[in-house]
């Protein structure tokens, strides 16, 4: 069985969940669909996640909040009379946001995640009566009764180990399973949300549940490009990746997926595709264990900004056992995580994301780094730009490295790091933010040559 | 003034030192001039200063001692006979010796240091009765009458920073001081030795002392060469080097210097120079604060063996506030020190040195870490040679890299770990050793190459 979720976009008016409903009608092995809330039918438009936390502040700061939820009522009522749908199933809606702003909650970050999540958990049940209403037999599942158990986390719940085995009992159901993302609950009952992004991973979770022999996440692009369009012209899509070379690549800035939002499915060892719902034929990217070898060695290239470097040297460090254990230990004392640390003979870097620190904090870790450590020199590099090339086997392929560096080089882009070593799949270089868009598009000419026709 | 420093080779029999006096003469500047032991005559030899370690060991386990001793004594006579010089000065070593054997020291280690250090102090001696007989007025100085003060690390002593404005006072005595290397005394009166190569570290220490205007170090070579020449045939000599440079380098596996001999030359700013006492009319290699910039980029290239790489994986280990802190505790609690820490996503590799750690130890490590940081997975890479490219203004010069990876990528040689962005002057690139020789070969022809004539 396969197990298909839906964004935002694919679920933001009837017209949409035609498409959606043809989707489903096209594969008798598409038996359980995951489905987001409404997202924006135009640019201008507001999804109803935002809504709902628009909704969710108010309420809790007792302001008038009519407008909102006449807002959020409107766009379920809309898509409703789009597929002509017995209103009975915008009763109960309405009837759901009555309660949830009635309801005491254990505090405001408990109600913020249920406000959330009524956006998916209404959205999957008037998309299981459109489904009914088109002959296809649907069942709408709520993640309580289907066990998704999750960790106390409000707004970045976990999910729990146990989770998998209850939801294997979803096989049973004969109809069509519509499941709403984003959330589960704890062991005390409590509704949580995942962190943004969450629909992806409850998908992912599902999929690995019921051992579906594929997990289809259904987006508004053809596929996965192997740069971002943003900074390179129509860009190659990528035909196959690798669970490995996903992670990477969401990790350095690839705004499809959520750095962590597939990992359930790969966990599980469930194949991932990618596909469009406004071209379903398309073949989209495959994302599996592992991938032919005689493929291309770099599937892509990616870049993230917002990075700070912070330079320490002193005379001796590598002979000062524990020294580069302080460093980090100060660097924990502010709760700052770190992303690399290159390091001379006489000095390293800790490379991290500026937005963990104010100003204050910085001059306060320049302060205790100096002193503490009795350095000859700390200072901080701003605006580090992290440019990553990512591909199977890479290290074990001589030049991939040379091809980049010569590029870079001849676009007379310097290089403040190159880390390379412990990723077997990507080698990461360090640039300043001003080069970023420049160095994505010499890398990718230089590994993706255009072929001219 | 200028301070001249003589290696064992220079001072090994008559005919060198009859070298040694006429550089002196060359230069009425040339004021202070420190000496090691008398070192190797030919490739059969032995050097003193190992004899006397031996004579040492002899003396501390109640063996026979007499021929050790007999040989020692022999290297002096030696000398004494072919420079002709009165034999007053043997009856004196010949008592050191006596009173040396019969001395009950604080421990062995401090015995074996005076042992070690009588080879410096006896052949000052006799430079400097060569020098008088020879018409230069000189005197024999000893580093306690001097007050170079060291700390209490036998083997291993530090100097201490009141030793340099003691020293200062060396200026104003009239003749051309003899100096003897390698050794000098803690608060306490006791006499401590340098590490090994620690010749070049008084010399170093003396100069800074006395401010002088120069440094001169007289070795067997005409200049430092570009890269090893045992692995490149022929190597270009360096005509200037930066004080940074020369500390990688001399890291990097150059055999040239000591780590850290120079090390006290540079804190004061006295340049340095790297003469040949065989061929006293060579430039040598300069080592300043600073060198013209219009010069070649790369300096030198040096490779270092015997490293190895320890990889931890785990998924989401940045996410984890203090995993790096917790993998350096781990080494810090088994007394390891780390060279680099090249770090992906979701792992990272500790490269350090492999003769820190005994089989047990290793297995014990990376069960450690394998159970306490609840990794992946913990592996080891042996094997591990470091490459280095040395070279002012390195990461400022875009393309060196790209020349560098280019190079070995047309050779096959597969980089385990590049790392670059921390030291200026240098990029540091892992591969395994069996690639060792050729690594350096190809990037000497790469930024050396040689021109036909």
């Amino acid at each position: 069985m396969k197990v298909i979720k839906f964004g935002g976009s694919s679920l933001a008016n009837g017209t949409q969940l035609k498409k959606v409903l043809q989707i489903v009608k096209d594969d008798a092995d598409r038996r359980v669909v995951v489905v987001s809330a409404p997202g924006k039918r135009n640019d201008s438009d507001e999804k109803v996640t935002d809504l709902l936390i628009q909704l969710a502040n108010e309420v809790n700061q007792k302001e008038d909040y009519h407008i909102t939820l006449a807002k959020i009522l409107k766009r379920y009522q809309d898509i409703v009379d789009e597929l002509q749908l017995d209103n009975s199933i915008m009763e109960e809606i309405s009837k759901n946001y009555a309660d949830l702003i009635q309801t005491q909650f254990k505090d405001e970050w408990y109600a913020m995640d249920a406000f959330k999540a009524s956006g998916e958990d209404n959205n999957a049940k008037l998309i299981a009566a459109f489904f009914n209403k088109e002959g296809i037999p649907a069942k709408y599942v709520n993640p309580k009764d289907a066990g998704l158990l999750v960790s106390d986390n409000p707004g970045n719940a976990r999910v729990l180990p146990e989770t998998y085995k209850n939801l294997y009992a979803l096989r049973d159901i004969k109809e069509v399973i519509v499941f709403p993302g984003f959330f589960g609950y704890t062991k005390e009952g409590e509704l949580l949300t995942f962190s943004r992004g969450g629909s992806d991973i409850s998908g992912a979770i599902v999929a690995n549940g019921v051992r579906a022999n594929l997990y289809e996440n259904f987006t508004d692009v053809d596929a996965i490009y192997v740069a971002n369009p943003k900074l390179v012209k129509h860009p190659k899509k990528i035909a196959h990746l690798t669970y490995r070379e996903m992670r990477e690549l969401s990790y350095s800035g690839f705004s499809v997926f959520h750095d962590e939002a597939l990992q359930p499915a790969f966990s599980g060892g469930i194949p991932v595709v990618v596909k469009n719902t406004n071209n379903p034929s398309a073949p989209g990217t495959s994302i599996t264990k592992s991938r032919p070898a005689n493929e291309h060695i770099v599937s892509g290239i990616a870049s993230s900004t917002g990075f700070i470097g912070i330079y320490i040297s002193k005379y001796l460090m590598n002979r000062e056992i524990g020294f580069g254990r302080r460093v980090l230990q100060i660097f924990e004392d502010f709760g700052l995580n770190f992303e690399h640390m290159p390091s001379g003979i006489d000095d390293l870097s800790i490379i991290l994301r500026e937005d963990q620190m104010t100003m204050q904090q910085e001059q306060e870790l320049l302060y205790r780094l100096k002193t503490e450590l009795d350095a000859d020199d700390v200072s901080i590099k701003p605006n580090l730009c992290l440019l990553m090339i990512v591909g199977e086997g890479m290290v074990s392929s001589v030049g991939t490295v040379a091809k980049a560096c010569t590029a870079l080089a001849e676009a007379d882009i310097n290089l403040e790091m190159i880390n390379q070593g412990s990723s077997e799949v990507s080698v990461m270089f360090g640039i300043d933010e001003k080069d970023e868009a420049r160095a994505v598009k010499v890398l990718y000419d230089a590994f993706f040559p255009r072929t001219n026709k």
